[in-house]
């Protein structure tokens, strides 16, 4: 059982309270009761503290004296909260070895120390390293490597030349290393352009559920270390991500774009290929990227959500905007 | 083989033509043959019922007149066909009993008259009812419940700590229960925060083909009874959707976002993360919704298609939208 | 080996170089090394050709003089590219025969010389063609057809009422044949009509990694020859795509509508139900189509990506447009 103070002492946070609380989970401010922990990160939560049935709460030492209840005091109670979460997780471990209906191919390799679930199938030369976990139906293809303590969710599949760093996690149905959609129109129809790159992902990445990430044409797509992308996010072939981006759910990124470091991309974005978009740059939810943004900084496009019959008359009006500007100009110098 | 007055009473609708027209397909009016039945519910196609070739048409009184064949007389003839189309599905159901290719933790509890398809995985504790099919290669994870009469389809994943209520139908390639995408800047680098809440899903709710829906980071992420979800929706950490609410395919909707009851959320919109939208609310397709929308009513935002070259100018001139408007009121007062 | 005087016989292409010169690999042109083919098709990378250390590029006439190796001269770099890439594909192709893990239903008719790979489930009455690869963990359903050549990779899930032509060929996590999005509203509830139909899709198309496509409410869901998809497209109930149309990553297309033939759909581009595109037409990423279009040519919608300070005051102002509009006017009235 963890107790405030052993809380306390392990991410180095001055408390208030009985040192002796003892802590068994983690609940919100409203819902927690007795023996949870709690957080107050967004203020505009704060209005729910003083009625809180938590025993701890994590908060900043602004909101400490209003606190019903012992304290961990942060300079940044999100991020301490997130190192203690953690503690608190059941994990969900595949017990050491191979699944008797794993699918192995003679020629992959797999560390003693892998953890391999039922029905998974790995290929050709996979590699396969130690403390890696590969989770039901998942799908290690041709000449892929899975480095050290990754995790595999059930039924990912790495299609082709694919590689993982170390600790990447990949959620369920996420597909890495499909073709690129790389097609010339020739003689009437398409033809399709081989797909001969692969994907390189760095340590620590994490990739969302449903998520895809196509390999490259001739050169590899690459996320860098520590990239964050949600659910059903769609990487085109060669695009390559900085170090510590994170992008949220359904966001699609077209081919041979780049993305810098530090950037946060919002939910349904879109970015077009062949573009470049530089360090620290954050990018609104359902905004379209048409071209390279170099200052860092926040960018946005749309337009306002509004009853259907005023959006409605203003949308009509968007139509002839530049017939309303021209006719403003004319007003202008006849005024003039 | 159904008639025409087996339909009729069945449904309680009256009809028009020979009691005896049998009934053993459906199709539409444009091509429909004789034995089958269409319907007419859309003013759009009513121009096609002149010539229509089906032998039963279900249609509104006001076109039983123009109709020349049998008719079932229905005030709402989209709903009356819905009644009806169920009793010419296939179905596609499994055998009862469970696959001897499946793998079934120990812990898990399979109740009798289950049906458990080929390669399906379930995890530890958890708990099949009844009815319920697991399609090939499914996989139940953790603590997950499946309750009566449920169906998933092959590949459908429930990741971890899942709870669906009774006659729940999921499509392929859904993932339930990932975690959600819960992640703070730590020391120069991201760190995850657990994901320790489920995900509820309440009676008769669909979940599309590759949909996702998170689980929550401290508490679930629910849906209430009768949710409808098309294919390819990504549903946040959190959420929380009230009955009867229907999403249109490839909707995207960030964490802790509440939305009502009887609400219709048009294709491809975008909703962001902790606000509220209340009962009866529609948005239109590939809409962001930026704030709380509490009035019932329909909300939208974009702008028309247009040709491009037109587009363009008028875009370019939504640039300096600010400007203009300063301008115009600049003009106005000069006249004043 | 392949050398440069083989390339041009093969293609028909004039050269200029050593005719002995071989060729192993395919580069980029700035990091292709000796022994590399590269090509130059795009004007934006006309500058590395003067520094790149390929053996042989593929280019046009008038980029031939400026060329420092050997070079292959085409009309069309980027379509000689694409027929040459595939030459330098290692292919993936399973083993002639049905893995032993396979699991296939007695009236399931699967021709010699199609290769089955491990875990893959075959359902009643589908048939598999001579030459037809499913690779390992698909499914193919009730009824389906899968023609001669078609490739399904791993993880591809054919529902029900599939038939795909020969040399089709699907990616991972792709979902056809799902139930369409079809509910009415009955008694306070939802009730789920009934989807008789199937999906029927050309010769020569190819499927994007976890796109779905739902089969046909009555009748079928169709895609003709030769239609590209990219990963992670919505197609719904009903929909018909003409030939040789490509669709970019992300599309929704809802139910009933019809898509011309060589059409360009860009990225994460939405078309509502029940309209009809024509021939030829190009739409924008991010545009949402919602009328129907017949005049061939390039449409968009949106505004323009702006550093975020000035997108909302220009945002701010379209929320109000109309009346800016009206008060236009009124200036003009009583200017005249």
């Amino acid at each position: 059982m963890l107790t405030l103070k052993a809380l306390a002492e392990r991410f180095g946070l001055p408390y208030r309270g009985d040192p002796g609380t003892p802590v068994h989970g983690i609940g919100t401010l409203a819902n927690a009761g007795p023996g949870q922990l709690a957080f107050l990160a967004n203020g505009k939560y704060a209005g729910q503290l003083a009625d809180t049935k938590a025993s701890v709460v994590v908060l900043s030492e602004a909101e400490a004296d209003a606190c019903p209840c012992a304290c961990l005091i942060s300079a940044n109670p999100y991020t301490s909260f997130a190192l203690i979460s953690v503690l608190f997780d059941d994990g969900d471990d595949l017990p050491t070895g191979v699944h008797p209906t794993a699918v192995i191919a003679a020629s992959a390799a797999v560390a003693p120390g892998a953890r391999i679930g039922p029905y998974t199938v790995v290929g050709e030369r996979a590699v396969i390293a130690a403390g890696a976990q590969l989770h039901a139906h998942t799908h290690v293809g041709t000449d892929c490597v899975v480095g050290e303590d990754c995790v595999l969710m059930p039924k990912v599949t790495l299609v082709k030349r694919v590689r993982l760093g170390r600790r990447v996690r990949v959620h369920s149905g996420a597909v890495l290393g499909a073709d690129g959609f790389g097609i010339a129109f020739h003689d009437g129809h398409w033809t399709k352009i081989a797909q001969l790159g692969g994907v390189a992902i760095g340590d620590d990445c994490e990739i969302g559920a449903n998520t895809t990430i196509d390999r490259g044409a001739i050169e590899d797509t690459v996320l860098e270390n520590d990239v964050r992308l949600d659910n059903q996010i769609q990487i085109g072939h060669n695009v390559r991500i900085g170090a510590h981006t994170a992008i949220a759910g359904c966001v699609a990124v077209a081919g041979s774009t780049r993305i810098g470091r530090w950037c946060l991309i919002g939910g349904a974005a879109g970015i077009v290929g062949h573009i470049e978009i530089g360090d620290r740059i954050t990018v609104g939810a359902m905004s379209l990227v048409t071209h390279s943004l170099r200052e860092p900084g926040e960018y946005a496009s749309g337009t306002p959500i509004q009853p259907k019959g005023e959006w409605r008359r203003n949308a009509a009006r968007f139509a002839r905007l530049d017939a309303m500007a021209r006719e403003l100009n004319t007003l202008k110098k006849s005024r003039d």
